[in-house]
């Protein structure tokens, strides 16, 4: 089957209330462009069995493939399976294996399995159970008018599991999806979207296998090559070839592959070399560190930090001399530098970064909000300082300086 | 106007791609959900002329109220205007109060202006055109067919401001909403959401004006009441006399209102009890002190932290005695215990703060991974020092810790 039509329809109020933000539709999408299965509607409705029913009707005509995730729960106000019932004429039915599972989780539990409870077993006649690793309801598959109808829970972890175990295994054997599609992620730093886009430009818009979609996020660019082919090695070559000719444009600004964002990738070139750090941090009120150790791991990298948001604290933790402070002010490049080597001095490590500047609202000792200084004391006792001018918000600017501090160790690492 | 049924369109093909998540949807949703307008439906589709004429005329067959996001801008993919002509008749034309405020900025810019530019200048005939303060493309309103069709750029930014400050007022005058809709958050803290919801489950059930509705968030649970009355006044008193009833269940953990989260109520009550605060961080790395920093102004009551992640930190930069260590281990109540006295001595602060504990992957000095120890050390020197086993990953157990902290100081400094 090639080509395929996809839909996905996500039941619950409260995502028509915005209580919630539809990510399972994002998610899945993604799984199913990786797996080239195209996407075409996704809609969301509330626990209404006539709008329910519309939905799904409407689905059923325009789609070879419907994911319908919520509205499985055992409460009266879960109606997936009821309004599919309804249209479709396929007839629900209790799967025994759920239920003994159930009742084996309820006396482990000691707690008596109420009549709403074994609604969550309940399945479509014919149907293909899905198991559940993460939870008790199951997914359900069940062919009915020429498309193949999904049913997951709408609780993203175990919408997730299901997906990843079942589904997508089973898409794979059925649709005999007969190309292999293969995806690599390329991720610069250092260049913005609209020029990485501008210096790519012919190469975007001629190139169809692969194809390019660029991504960007706070201070990052990415490109994800998706290719199609016969087999495996003809994909990853396809992908190759680009690659060489992005790397032709834009080679410079190229840091890592797929999952490997720019903290890791300093971590990592951190580690190759043998060198530890430790951040004296005043505006960015350790930030930096926090993201240095979302990573797991990084005590053989990472000694610690300063967070020296007060100016007082920069003398007291940080023993800064007071007179440079008096007259140069802590927004400047003597303060930033002399942070540095502190904080490396203080922390025993062989670099040390410091951040000081405005993050506003307000602006601060004459110097208006965005200004950041990012000094970087390398283990030769050599300075590296920059100033920044940055746009936006409080949360903005902090987040942009962290950022920008990984770029800035990044090349200064890789020579 | 009475019980409007709304639905909101949102145009792009990086939505089907699972590339962006739909917020604008659940935004548009919340506003329209405190205006007393229900939603019954989103959905996604992309830049093609016959897919959304199709759900455009469904749209409009079902829907009092359509809100299109998106395919307003300049290049040729961008389709929602001529898919609307399509389906309605209802011609596009240039807007010259647009088309000027163009020209205006591009010749500003130093930049000419193409034909494409000129297509973000369009709308329909008969329309209302909607202001946009922060970018160049308007929004349109549009009556037809007994539906009001609103349109809206995709940009987050841009749709929110048009929303705020063009559309909401807009129906609000057209629509004559009759009523007065308010609403009031109360937050909570140290009570967990099932729970909550167990002590309110009459009120909640039985409740119809105003509205509870339970929204929980990591380690918070929020309370939502919604009145509709004729008056403000009245839906005011509403509002109170169903708060008296819901504090006589859960009012001890009750901590603030609407927009005051818990990390801003603990800055307002150390600022009121002239304290100031310092953190000493191994697990959490930063990350206490980087939400307090999150908040401007908040030299007034935080001197800074010593994020001692490595063991040795903890005795070079927070000189805690090495015999301690070597007696107790780093995961251990007294470590917990000097941290928090050595980071009040050394930033000179009122209040010390502690964590250290196992965020894993891996166990730490025979400790389970979710071990945390948070100790305050108080301005008498007292010391509250807490134990917890936390459930999640590296990245949850780390942000249960940092709201515990919150929680802890909240009831620490309201008595």
């Amino acid at each position: 089957m090639t080509d395929v039509k996809a839909e996905l329809i996500s039941v619950g109020t409260e995502l028509l209330l915005g209580q919630i933000v539809n990510t399972n539709a994002a998610w899945i999408s993604e799984q199913l462009a990786d797996k080239g299965i195209s996407v075409y509607y996704h809609s969301v409705v509330g626990d209404n069995f006539n709008r329910l029913a519309d939905v799904f009707r409407e689905a059923g005509k325009r789609s070879d493939l419907v994911f319908i995730t919520g509205g499985l729960g055992p409460t009266e106000d879960d109606l997936t399976r009821e309004a599919f019932q309804h249209i479709s004429g396929v007839q629900i039915e209790a799967d025994q294996g759920t239920l003994d599972k159930m009742e084996a989780f309820f006396a482990k539990n000691n707690r008596t399995m109420t009549p709403n409870n074994r609604k969550q077993a309940q399945v479509f006649e014919g149907s293909k159970v899905l198991h559940n690793s993460v939870g008790i309801a199951p997914g359900i598959i069940v062919d009915y008018n020429k498309t193949i109808w999904v049913f997951m829970p709408g609780v993203p972890r175990e919408m997730k599991a299901i997906m990843t175990e079942e589904v997508l295994p089973y898409l794979k054997d059925t649709l005999a999806l007969e190309a292999v599609i293969k995806s690599r992620m390329l991720r610069f730093i250092g260049i913005g979207e609209s020029q990485l886009e501008y210096n790519l430009r012919d190469l975007i818009s001629n190139q169809t296998n692969p194809t390019i979609a660029p991504l960007a996020s706070e201070g990052e660019v990415a490109l994800r090559l998706t290719a199609k082919a016969e087999s495996y090695q003809e994909a990853e070559q396809l992908i190759e070839q680009t690659e060489v000719k992005i790397k032709k444009q834009v080679g410079q600004y190229l840091y890592a592959y797929d999952n490997v964002h720019i903290e890791k990738k300093v971590f990592e070139l951190l580690k190759q070399n043998h060198l530890t750090i430790a951040s004296a941090e005043s505006l960015t009120g350790g930030a930096f560190a926090s993201k240095v150790v979302d990573q797991g791991g990084v005590s053989a990298i990472f000694n610690g930090a300063a967070v020296v948001y007060h100016p007082f604290s920069k003398t007291s933790a940080l023993r800064i001399d007071d007179e440079l402070i008096t007259t140069y002010g802590t927004i400047s490049k003597e303060c930033a530098e002399s942070m540095a080597r502190q904080v490396k001095k203080i922390y025993q490590s062989k670099l040390g970064i410091s951040f000081t500047g405005v993050a506003g609202p307000d602006e601060l000792e004459n110097q208006p909000v965005g200004t950041v200084y990012i000094s970087i004391c390398d283990q030769n006792d050599q300075l590296f300082t920059e100033r920044y001018q940055f746009n936006g918000d409080r949360q903005e600017i902090r987040n942009r300086a962290v950022k920008k501090a990984f770029e800035l160790l990044f090349y200064l690492l890789k020579k």
